[in-house]
């Protein structure tokens, strides 16, 4: 697969060429306003907590002189609709989960998440000190952005389904929401997949569009309300180990900052990664407490379900290696992750055995 | 014990009783310099980066109208007197471990680790989510401090050993370097417990002065070279499973802050926080296999001495319990930690295991 197949004519006419040709540094003077779209219905739990955090921050931190607007999604645009908003100029940046976008290049995927991929932690490692926001940074390029993760949901839940899951075929024919790579593997099992934005998913459940669905973890999944129509709950998924949320800013928009705003949103949005990971983790172990008492079944997926979304993760990395891009990025992950999940386990892996042995 | 018997005269009659009789904010005009003090030598691996990044960020997001001039330990004060520097007003703001200063309080152990306590994700989710934070500024008004947390070690090493560990009884009469509750805990065990900063470590285990130490994990201290010393090396610990760094500030100084550089001081701590967290991370894993290519023995304790560690760090917490401030922050820990580890279990955990298992 080409690289350029997956450039799009409003990123690269437009944003992304203007910006390699901007000569000298053009700051603007006063107060500011940036124009924020994200992929969150206004409300949704955690991640629109997110952008709002990291526009707060950013707008707080420079006493207004750069003030962020955030339209939530369908207040300026679409939830899906913020990437093309962005590149094209429409808007100055977006909130959103990096993978909605593999149909522009199936490399955003890795700064989401992607099956069998990194934990919150591995991700925050390899990010910043393993080459991992180098390679967003070449990604989004040829997009017109500037990129910063900015939130983290932890791993995901395996989701929600009106029966239990027994093997692998359970999923031949299943109505189920996931997006990005993981979702393209679970199509592998014979699943129909479906990517609809966080704010669409209840009703698609509730009409029966949906047979079951994914959305983040207890807590958030619980304020979407999913448990008043599935009561099969699976705990630990294979297609989200940490999902990553990302500000994007216009490259143009972003260069034309002066480099004290621009360090503004990058710090803005590193501190917006850990409050918000530590957010759902706060949250979640209560809201499932809360679910299970409510009559909600709370499982774990057999092993044979857990090898066949291994094979099918394979296969899916597999068909995209031919782009230089994503390979390239898929081997710097997976160079980061061998190197950095070794120790992890052996302490602080090797404590939490010794702590529940020990005290319970 | 009395609360009051741990406040210091220098605080309370200074800095801590203006703060709280400053009736209007007087926001210092124009550009401002903070001296920073620390805990570390300057160029100690990760902890000093830590100290350096939040400086910077600091700096650079205000375009130097708040610049932070760092000054290592050593270099105005020695490691071990930055809080009484900052608290006395002869500095502005220090970054340390908090635990260091347990004989003011025991309630600082809390903010950087306590034995059997928080990992360092269940410590984020404390300190942003569920109470920490405030809990600091409680025990921090008490000395005129305004603190945040501003780097994590992640979970640390058990440390470096001239002959291997095989029952709680070899701790007896080990001549072994360990600060906070950690190091009261291993005095239960008969260790003579020493307590030197980070800079002055190799000297004393070279000495012989130390038959051990614990210092950080196996970058920080590959470069600290106790390898060069002792060759055996335990990879988890029970003293500090996610050790915090705080940036504390006089409080009078920082309320004579502008809110907008209040907020540049707590989001760029939080952000150094995940990015040093993550440096630990990212470089400990290929530091091991160097060690252990050179000759290092990698080691874990027995079950036998976890089990003596376990009695002995309840007896530690046991004796504070009798102060108020330290039982309200050792419950709402406690607390706060049952209601994520769950999850994270339940979650990443259960991923974790299937990794391994599915792909190796």
């Amino acid at each position: 697969m080409d690289r350029r197949s997956f450039l799009r004519t409003s990123a690269l006419g437009g944003t992304a060429a203007a910006a390699t040709t901007l000569a000298a540094p053009a700051y603007a003077q006063g107060k500011r306003t940036l124009t924020l779209v994200t992929t969150w219905g206004r409300g949704l739990a955690g991640v629109h907590d997110a952008a709002q955090r990291a526009a707060d921050s950013i707008t707080a931190m420079t006493d207004g002189d750069l003030t962020i607007d955030l339209k939530a999604a369908g207040e300026l645009v679409g939830a899906f609709e913020v990437f093309d908003a962005v590149t094209s100029g429409q808007a100055d940046m977006y909130h959103g989960a990096d993978y909605y976008f593999v149909g522009q290049h199936p490399g955003f995927a890795f700064f989401t998440a992607v099956p069998f991929g990194m934990t919150a932690q591995e991700l925050t490692n390899w990010y910043h000190h393993a080459g991992g926001h180098e390679l967003h940074d070449e990604l989004g390029q040829i997009f017109g952005l500037k990129s910063f993760l900015a939130g983290n949901t932890g791993a995901q839940a395996g989701g929600w389904y009106r029966k239990e899951i027994s093997g692998p075929e359970d999923f031949n024919g299943l109505k189920f929401r996931m997006p990005g790579l993981g979702g393209k593997a679970l199509g592998k099992l014979g699943a129909s997949v479906q990517n609809l934005p966080g704010g669409e998913v209840y009703q698609a459940l509730a009409s029966g569009a949906l047979d079951g669905t994914e959305w983040i973890g207890p807590w958030a999944d619980e304020k979407a309300g999913f448990q008043e129509i599935t009561k099969f709950y699976y705990t630990a998924g294979f297609h989200e180990p940490g999902a990553a949320l990302t500000l994007a800013t216009n490259r143009e928009v972003f260069e034309s900052l002066s480099p004290a705003h621009q360090k503004v949103i990058e710090i803005a949005s590193g501190e917006t990664h850990q409050w918000n990971l530590a957010q759902f983790m706060s949250n979640n172990g209560e809201a499932l407490q809360r679910l299970s008492s409510s009559g909600v079944k709370i499982l774990e997926f057999p092993d044979s379900v857990w090898d066949a979304f291994g094979a099918a993760s394979q296969e899916v990395h597999d068909e995209n290696m031919g782009d230089e891009l994503y390979k390239k990025i898929y081997d710097s992950m997976q160079s980061s992750m061998k190197a950095s999940s070794g120790w992890i386990k052996r302490s602080e892996g090797t404590y939490r055995v010794q702590r529940d042995r020990v005290i319970g």
